[in-house]
């Protein structure tokens, strides 16, 4: 079954699954079976990037999108894999089989009270790879539990900094100073977000550029401040509102999409 | 090495590690090697209840005692161990295994950066059992893998629920209605702290008594509306209001002990 | 389905699992769904206590029980999470997850016959948290796999040492001096039940206060003899055989409740 | 380095570890390296024989040869790894991956104590493929933490019931009637050591022939009543007695060789 | 230390470590730090599709890399993840989690050998995210076992169909019509190193488009027969010939520098 | 179901599960419900025998057994468990828990499919435990997980080298000269199927004896230079031809057996 958005709302709090109580949640499965789960990492950005960036990106971006679409928003997994960032004070980070495990429990137990599209909002590039295992691997066990919504069961990763427009809107603003780690881009939208955070930013020495990702002595060694190619100075406020805008456009159409889909 | 507590300050900001910088991190350790890492829970919290009750108590709890003695606060980890509650929609639980992962390697990831002493601000009495067999697996990876701070890490384990002052304020406020899930009182910390439910609050009839907590089934059999013994109709906003300065008090006490001690 | 006790027996011999045949257990289930799992470990009891007290005590208890009740009891798993105790020779450590999973297993075959009520003696504080989580596991997967037993499954964590009757019996004989670890109590039951023993008692120096647990390398570093505050040379066996009985008693009734309890 | 037997002593408690306490097993240690470490198993023994056979006959042979050869002999790990019994009631298995675990942490627990060869009297077939697993986990990981005895660990299998003196007196005793699981002369243990068990025999009709093991419903479909090819009526009390002693004989040998084999 | 390639060599038979000797490794040790690990799927490829494309296709390159860099190719790990193929005969897959200890523990093997750079050449995109978790926990296994190379190791995955040359000219071959699995690019390369497989080609009814991947079901409804907006009939081997010597020719400039990079 | 064999065929590349189609195995289950199932180990074999030997050879039994029978070979694991080999450079080893999951998944896809007798021919004896293992791991899961096959499914392991007729062959031309690891046996049979290795053979002085294993570098220790025991240097190409005969046709006979028994 495929499921239409139930519409915008006025208030986030209404899509926030933190704020509702079950018997609400059974209603709301009635109309739409889709749900937005955010996803981020707890580490480094930089000299003067704020530890939470991911978290608090793929928040405010899933709760963006909720309030557009209607559809509900669990609580942010603020924790994800930064193994390659310990090097640096403040990073906390899941191992890959761990993060496997946290979302393959979550989507497990979304899908056994029928919630059949997990739309998942990610802000930490780290994440990709253990989060497409993990679908797999919820997929697989919720054939072999025999739940009901197993047939129908599929998960999406929607990360907000890769969508087209975003990724565009961030080149004409900062050109090649995006960089890859500690982009401008995502600084911007912790500004807007998180004003305290404004009075962090100075003029920074020019990065080390953007390379592999190894282990944690090995990314230290090449990014001796934690940027990979960015200046984060570029980031404003203002910025930041506005790729919030375009990463909530355009997630809100490709959820649409994903619940819509036969 | 014990650590005293750096001392309250004036913005919760300042005391949210995802609001730091690394380097302003390297800074923190020098003072002091204690932070706090708030859990909680999302499920069913009876019919009325936020499903985020327990994170959202954890969160609010943990900020307050860190604005109050200057310890970090990380992120909350908003998911816990919620398999007896799968039986209600919107539960998203972490099962046994996983969570102990994850603490551990939360725990793990701190003291790799020097931080000796981890108070778990707990609210969920569902996370207990694997929060402690967590800290054991931690202190013994720790040793394994031969971190410089493995012979001095400490993780205590604070639930804000049990605390003695909160204990009786609560027996105080509501006596027997207290009950012992879904409570007035953490339903009353989320009023103050969220001010959108109070219009779910109504009169409920009597809750099904408490009992012990088997599987999802045999709990929803015996709590059919989710409630254990409580009336959390009679939970106001000022009484969560009380119930925060009076937790804050009890582990903000608890915690410089925590610190303090040999 | 509840269950009543079968009743008391005269030998001992006769409620061993370990003595019955497996036609023997396939009647014993037509009576009652009801079984004694005994769980000990096996590590170090201060400078005098013998290196098996937990699971002694455990195994002592849990026959006791049985015998008076008729429940059976399943051989004793003699090693449990002791990781904190590894600092000391002789200790023989599971880690929490291995015991989770040794206790998953267990309950899952004992639910696979048709136990529906596992009552679970436990000899060892360190197992608790684990058991717990273990417990929660085993409903978990009990439901997956779909066992005709899974909706019914209970199990239950006594602790002897615990018990109330137990702790005021403890205190009256001990005071201050029963302390945390290697307790008199405990050692004077494995007086009662193993004679040997009472050789090794003699006069120590004042033991080191209890305090909280950490790893090993702490734990010997504040508890240099093993000892927890206690003062094991006041046992003697005759309070090991007052104990085992008031202990047999208490949870003998914890266990007709356990069964009778719908 | 290797080591020499200790020596015969008069007292089984003398070697029992459960009965040591630390200091005892510090003093151990500056003579023998080497330590017994019994398991056995849980489970269906075919229409009269006792489901603990295979750890009551495993604890038997170790404490016997432990009191010949003044080896310290730690407490039985009762449960096995019993998947194929499963289709019968009473049988508690533990999965190939939780008994390798289980083996793996205790050889580790020793290794850390200076333990350097590891002496497993198994009494169970079904435990030999994970037991000898569990040893390469078990060395692997010695290695990766860095541990002192990790380069001289050595861990041995004994199966008792397979050793050259014990097959061919239970041949002599037996013929082809010995069988393979359920068999007269691991029967004939237990009736020495649990003279209760004697009132169980009973003559049997012939026995389904012994085959492959695959899982627990092929196992029963082929073997209706537990037994391989056995007719376990034949088992006396005196054979057990004499068992015991060629046992313990044959493995006391492989026992001083393994110590002081270089 | 960064490597220079070792040279092309005349003989595949001397870069395959299959066939060599440990002493030959150590020589090749002295002078590059660098290998090649083909990895591929055993895993339906439509109704004319080998099953073992994947692992052919990546082994041919692999072998074929080897050759012209002189660079030690491993075994092929032929089976991947492909739990999504599951739905079709002849399927073999790993779960990711058991994909990722395969990679983590042949990697871990390789970096106590002293080898810096792993060059992972992948068949199949149901690989991709695993290998990637697979690398950062090799990485944190390697540092936290303290091997001499952990700071130096680095991995890399290279997947020949997606190189940039390769892409190309399969488009400029098949247009649209190579679509996303089954494709004709890889079975032309199947037809080339296994030329049996030619008498397998036939015209193919239109095939599904290619759409997003979930579970084994939902594969098997959107794409019947296997194929996602694939024409496997346009391949000829002469094609895969082609696509072979390309793909090598990109992937052996990526391998000169990934083991020069410093 | 018993199967009986499809019969000879007159080209390897007919049983070849890589070389086959996905329809083209589902007719095969009409036929026939047995598979086989190479499986090798990529390890050092002594200063002159390849590394790959140990799957080169499994791979060359499993396919003229497939030839000679009509059974379909699946690819070759070409990794096994060779923890006690890492001393050694170019030796890639699963650990056994991971070698456990890798068989366990590879069982649960095939019986998925319908296949209900695995015939894993495997050319490393340290592959055994851990084989052995992973069929009951994998026999509980098809179970729990309600295949169809789940009843009737059944794995059986071959290991060429230990078949009566091998064995005596390799007495007959080598006598103690056979050895352990890296015997003339295996070494004749790679140098048949990879005549290049003919190159390598060369007299070597006198090997360590055969003895126990233990960790890696207690083996490197006790056998410097790999061998344990053997003379790989008798090794002749003719000899292998032989070899290979005499296995398949041992093999051929025991897998028919195995299809056809009820």
């Amino acid at each position: 079954m495929s499921s239409t958005l139930p519409g915008a709302v006025s208030s986030v709090d209404s899509i926030r699954l933190a704020l509702r109580s079950w018997p609400e949640v059974d209603d709301y499965l009635n109309d739409c079976k889709g749900i937005i789960l955010p996803i981020g990492s707890t580490e480094q950005h930089g000299p003067t990037g704020a530890i939470g960036t991911d978290a608090l990106t793929a928040e405010a971006v899933a709760l963006e999108v909720g309030q557009r679409t209607g559809v509900l928003v669990t609580p942010t997994q603020a924790f994800g894999m930064a193994e390659h960032h310990l090097g640096f004070s403040g990073t906390m980070s899941l191992q890959p089989a761990t993060l496997l495990s946290v979302l393959h429990d979550l989507i497990l137990s979304l899908a056994r009270h029928g919630f059949e599209r997990v739309f998942v909002i990610n802000g930490h590039g780290g994440n990709i790879a253990t989060a497409k295992a993990a679908f797999t691997q919820a997929y697989s066990s919720a054939a072999s539990r025999g739940l009901a919504a197993a047939p129908k069961l599929r998960c999406k990763l929607a990360n907000w900094f890769m969508a087209g427009p975003v990724f565009r809107e961030a080149r004409d603003l900062y050109g090649d100073q995006e960089g890859q780690h500690a982009t401008p881009s995502e600084i911007a939208l912790t500004l807007h977000v998180e004003p305290s955070l404004i009075s962090k930013q100075r003029p920074l020495d020019p990065p080390a550029p953007a390379g592999p990702i190894h282990g944690p002595e090995d990314f230290r060694r090449r990014h001796p401040d934690g940027r990979m190619g960015s200046d984060p100075y570029l980031a404003q406020p203002q910025h930041g509102a506005s790729l919030l805008d375009t990463a909530a456009a355009a997630l809100s159409e490709d959820l649409a999409n994903f619940l819509s889909a036969s």
